[in-house]
């Protein structure tokens, strides 16, 4: 009788204690996603213009990993977006692309960056014949 | 002897249970955080210049939430960012703030937008003088 209760409570111990650490790594994988306040954001547009080309496929499948690689632990996340239209109508589209990197330190990014510079800039022209435009951001919400 | 048993049963069935719907909702909420892949994106652009001013406090606690709560459920999150500086050494700062709508469907957006532009506009003068640029883009990772 003693055992039986015994395993009960080593049961019952067990499944608490795995509930109590999913329910923390859910909670912890929400902030990652969705409240980023107070990250860095260093994003790179490229705008639109007659005669610009920019190839989307290989900005997603090589240029943007290559970027992503160097930034170790410090990138949180990166992000693609094609440009569609712009919001008003008649007026020109503002950006073909835009590629984000959420980024926990913008030294520690630069630091990573500065010794490829040269190798990133001569990738440019693989995918595109636009010089982007750089904005240095911090997530408020 | 056979009670225990069933007690144990029903305990480990009950665990089980639990942990595969924690794993189900877990798993929902990164969807909606990091894989935005397919949603639309209203980026509210407000470009810097001499003399330009803009009251992010305002913005963040009245402006936005004013404009989100027109959406609906067709809004899946909304961001706002305040710009640092240019990615370049010596450019000038892009944007001075940056509002953006995750949607799910651009004609529903323009549909609860539409009754409420002169609304929207006239809430601008209160936290800036800067006419924003909108880019309409599609999440591609």
């Amino acid at each position: 009788m003693k055992i039986k209760l015994l395993i009960v409570l080593v049961v019952f111990g067990a499944c608490f204690s795995t509930l109590a650490q999913q329910k923390s790594s859910s909670a912890s994988g929400n902030e990652a996603g969705i409240a980023e306040k107070g990250l860095m954001k260093v994003s790179v547009m490229y705008p639109y213009a007659d005669g610009k080309t920019f190839d989307m496929d290989y900005y997603e499948k090589s240029h943007m990993p290559f970027v992503a690689g160097l930034l170790g632990s410090n990138l949180v996340r990166y992000t693609i977006e094609k440009g569609v239209s712009a919001g008003m109508p008649n007026a020109p589209l503002p950006y073909m692309a835009i590629g984000t990197f959420y980024i926990k330190s913008l030294p520690d990014y630069q630091a990573a960056i500065a010794p490829h510079r040269d190798a990133i800039r001569a990738d440019f022209p693989k995918y595109t014949n636009i010089s982007p435009v750089i904005l240095i951001s911090e997530v408020i919400r």
